[in-house]
C-alpha cells in the first residue's frame, strides 16, 4: 500500500503518495486533482529511459488526457531562463489551458524548471510533481519552491535566483523511478536523508537518523519497502518544516532549518576544481555531497562554539561515509574566500552571515554571526591535505 | 490632499494613494510599505523626461535607500522574458535582497515587465507601482497582473502568456506625471475610464459614466483635480472587482468582468494594419483604441440579443468620440477570422468564447457562446466602408 504524506498549508494542502510502482497509475492520480481531463503537458528528463516517461504518457492518455511529451534537459546549465521559454512554447503550442497540469517527471533541475513554468504560464496552472531521483523525492518536489538560475552580463550565474513558490496539487513518488539512477545521483539524495535525521527531533520524528543508521544498508541496495518508508518519514520531516511557514518567512524554526549545512555547500558547490575524492574527472562536487560537506562543518562549528559534543559529528561523518559520500574534500581555497562566498549566499540578510547549527542530535537553530574562529574550524573538519 | 482607494484582499490589502505631485514624496511612501530601508530598484521607462526619473531616484535616496535605476523600454517588442533577464541580472548586481522594494515607474509595459520581475526574485519581493499613463494608473498598475508576452518558434507574439499574480505593497499615482504623456497615449487611457464606467451600477459607483459624461473636457485638458477625481473612482470600481477574486476564478462576476470590450479588442489589437483613422501611419490600433472598438461591438452584440436597448451603445459611441477615439475601423478581414481571433484568446475555457456583454448602464455579465449572429451584428457595428 502506497503511503500518504499531508502538506498542510491551508487552501493549498496537498498530498504527497510514495509506492512503488505508481507511475503505472499516474493518470488517476492527476485526474482526482485535476477533473476537467482535457490536456496535460508532461515535462520530462530527456535522460530518463524511454520505457518510464512512455508509461507515464500512457497512463494520462488512458485517463483521458491529451497529453503533449516536452523534454528538458536535467542539468544546471539548462536550469535558466532560456529553458524555461522553450518549456512555455511547447505548453502554448499544446494550447494548454489555465487549470490544466503540468506533469513534471525528473529529478530537482526538470521539477524546478516545469515547475516555475506551471508557476507563470497564464500566471499560473497546475502542478503534479513526480520526482525521479532520490534528492528530488525527499526535498525538491516538495515544498513548492521552484525556479531557475540567473545568467549575469559577465558570464557568472547564480543559481535559483529567479523562480516562484508554486505549490504541487499533488505529488507522486515511484521508488522504482529509481532502478536507473546512477549510484553517484542516488547516494546524493542520502545526504539530504542525513540533514533531515539531524533536524527529526525539531520536526515530529527524533528516531529518523538512527533509524537511517540502523537500515542504510537496505536503502543502498534500493529495497522497495526500506525506500518507502525512508523517503515517506524524510517527506514527514520536511512537511512539518514547511507547516506554518510555506514562503520561508519564520525568522527562527521553520523552513529555514532546512538549510542546515546548505551555507556552506552552497559556498562549495560551484568551485569547479573540487571533487569528492579528489580525482579531477569527478569535479565539480555534486549538490548532496558539497551538503554533506556542510553538515560535517555545521557540527564542528557547533562543537567550537560548545553547542554540542563531539559524538554527533562522528555520528554524521560516519553514517556519511557508510552512505558513499565524502567528508573532507582537497583543495579547498582559503578561509577567508570561503567566508566571502557564505557571507553572499543568497539566505543572507542585510549582509549578515546566518548559519543553521545543530543543537545536539535532532536538533537545530538559526544562528546570526556566528564567531569567525568557530567558523573557521568548521571548515577545518572538512579540509583535506 | 491625496485621494486613498483601499485593495482588500485580505493579508495583501494594499492602498492607492491618488494626488499632484507624489513623485517628491514618493521615497516616504515607499519606506511605510519596506521599513528597512536599504536598497531600492527603480526601475523606470526610458522615455520619461529625465527630471521626473530623478526626482523619483532622489525622493527615495533621501529616504535612506541606495537607488539603483534600472531603464527599460515601454513598448511591446520590449515586453519579453529577454527584457525581463536584464533587469534581473540588474537587480541582482545591485545586491537587492528579498524584502527589498522594485519601483515601477512608467506605463503599463514597465509596470508589468517590472512587476513580474519582482514576483520572480528571489521567489518574491517588494513592488511599489508608480504609474505615469492614465491607461496605467486605471487599470494595470492595481490589480497584481503582472506578466510579459512569450515568442514562439514560429516567430508569433502570445501577450501576457507568462506572468504572475503579485500585488503591490502600495501604488502612487501622481497625475503630474501625465504632463508629459502624448495625446494618443492619454486618450487610450480614457478607454478604460468608459469601460469601468459601463461596469460602475455593478462596482459600487452607478453614476461614473455620467460622471465622465458630465466632465470629460476637463479631463482632456488634464486638469489636476479633475484627474484626481476621475482616476480615485476608477480605481475604486476595479478594486471592487478585485476584492474576492484577486486571482480572476470567479467564474461569473468580479474580475472577469473587467474584460468587458477586451474579447474583440483582443482579437484586433495584433492586426497590424488597423489605424484609428484609417491613415497607415498610425498603425497599428492601440490597446485603449482597440477596447475602445471592443465596448461599442460589446453594446452591439447585446443589443441583437435583446439584452439592451440602442440607448447604451449610442452614449457609448458618442462619449468616446468626444474622447477622441476611433468608434469604427476600416480594413477589417471578415468575420470567420475575427470570430477565430476571439475564440482564441487566452481568457476562452475549454474553446469556448465566452464574452462580457452589458446587461444594462453600469451592468454587464459573462455570457458563454453567445449566438454567432448577434455577434456578428456586434462587428459590423465597428466596420467602416
Amino acid at each position: 500500500m502506497p503511503r500518504v504524506v499531508r502538506i498542510e498549508i491551508g487552501a493549498r494542502t496537498y498530498e504527497v503518495i510514495i509506492g512503488a510502482g505508481l507511475v503505472r497509475t499516474l493518470g488517476g492520480m492527476v485526474s482526482e486533482v485535476t477533473p476537467a481531463r482535457r490536456a496535460a503537458a508532461l515535462v520530462f528528463d530527456t535522460a530518463l529511459p524511454t520505457g518510464l516517461v512512455e508509461e507515464a504518457a500512457g497512463s494520462l492518455a488512458g485517463a483521458g488526457y491529451e497529453v503533449t511529451r516536452i523534454g528538458a534537459v536535467g542539468d544546471e546549465g539548462h536550469k535558466s531562463l532560456g529553458a524555461l521559454e522553450a518549456i512555455l512554447a511547447a505548453m502554448e503550442a499544446s494550447r494548454l489551458e489555465r487549470g490544466d497540469p503540468v506533469v513534471a517527471l525528473g529529478g530537482g533541475v526538470v521539477g524546478d524548471v516545469a515547475g516555475f513554468a506551471a508557476a507563470v504560464y497564464r500566471r499560473g496552472t497546475v502542478l503534479v510533481q513526480c520526482p525521479t531521483t532520490l534528492l528530488a523525492m525527499v526535498d525538491a518536489s516538495v515544498g513548492g519552491k521552484t525556479g531557475v538560475n540567473l545568467r549575469l552580463g559577465d558570464g557568472t550565474t547564480v543559481k535559483n535566483a529567479v523562480g516562484a513558490f508554486h505549490q504541487p496539487r499533488r505529488v507522486a513518488i515511484d521508488v522504482m523511478a529509481l532502478g536507473s539512477l546512477p549510484e553517484r545521483a542516488f547516494r546524493c539524495g542520502l545526504a539530504e536523508c542525513v540533514k533531515h535525521g539531524m533536524l527529526g527531533g525539531d520536526l515530529g520524528d527524533a528516531g529518523l537518523l538512527e533509524h537511517l543508521e540502523s537500515g542504510v544498508e537496505r536503502v543502498l541496495a534500493r529495497e522497495a519497502g526500506a525506500l518507502v518508508e525512508l523517503i515517506a518519514r524524510n517527506v514527514a520531516v520536511k512537511a512539518a518544516a514547511i507547516g506554518g511557514d510555506e514562503r520561508e518567512e519564520a525568522a527562527v524554526g521553520g523552513r529555514a532549518l532546512l538549510n542546515l549545512g546548505h551555507t556552506f555547500g552552497h559556498a562549495m558547490e560551484p568551485m569547479a576544481g573540487l571533487s569528492p575524492d579528489g580525482d579531477a574527472r569527478r569535479a565539480p562536487l555534486q549538490h548532496g555531497e558539497a551538503v554533506g560537506l556542510g553538515l560535517v562543518a555545521a557540527c564542528a562549528t557547533a562543537e567550537a562554539m560548545g553547542r554540542i559534543g563531539p559524538g554527533l559529528g562522528e555520528r554524521v561523518r560516519a553514517l556519511l561515509t557508510r552512505c558513499g559520500l565524502p567528508t573532507r574534500v582537497r583543495g579547498l581555497p582559503g578561509d577567508e574566500v570561503l567566508l566571502a562566498a557564505m557571507a553572499h549566499d543568497k539566505k543572507a540578510r542585510g549582509g549578515r552571515l546566518r548559519l543553521v547549527l545543530p543543537g545536539g542530535a535532532g536538533r537545530a537553530e538559526v544562528v546570526t554571526d556566528p564567531p569567525r574562529e568557530a567558523v573557521v574550524r568548521g571548515l577545518g573538519a572538512i579540509r583535506s591535505a
